[in-house]
């Protein structure tokens, strides 16, 4: 059985962007860390036939889903569902941790 | 935007089995915490065209996958795939709760 781990060892942070740590994927999703500096952001974007779930694992940060925003902390999770404009902005003052499930995943996967 | 917590303010024990707490779902997946008192299990089993991730949020457990077994503690995570045998038995003396993700969902949906 593959153990893989989704705490701290295995966080990566990088100045240049929001990077993406693949834990568990199939056909039918992907499971991502993301994980953000102070600044970093995923740009608001949408997907035509898959969910997206982000779940606040460490951090806070400002999250878009449709036309609305709010503050996000860790324990705290948002749906977006499909076409569901969608984005997160680490504003505040430390790094940020994002759970990310969506299901199905694109094709081809964009990464 | 409905903000979901699923940290233990969503948790939920009860004396009689596991409990499962529904955070997010849609066509494509359902996203649940499985709340497990010291003794308690999800009995291995089997999805034909599903796979599941349990991700251990707190304490730990001993998990089934396929023909293996393996103790695992919060901050790791283990995949089923479709087809692939798989269980959860809480052998701590602790509370165990485990972030759980089946893609698709099954149908119809056995809860």
């Amino acid at each position: 059985m593959k153990i893989v781990r989704w705490d701290e060892d295995a966080y990566h942070f990088a100045a240049e962007k929001m990077q993406k740590i693949g834990l568990h994927a199939s056909d039918g999703f992907f499971l991502d860390l993301y994980c953000l500096e102070p600044g970093q952001e995923q740009k608001a974007h949408a997907h035509d036939g898959s969910d997206k779930v982000y779940l606040v694992v460490k951090g806070q940060g400002r999250f878009r889903i449709g036309d609305e925003e709010a503050t996000l902390s860790a324990g705290e999770s948002v749906m977006a569902a499909t076409c569901d404009m969608h984005g997160i902005t680490n504003d505040s003052g430390s790094q940020l941790v994002v759970l990310t499930l969506m299901a199905p995943p694109p094709a081809p996967r964009a990464k």
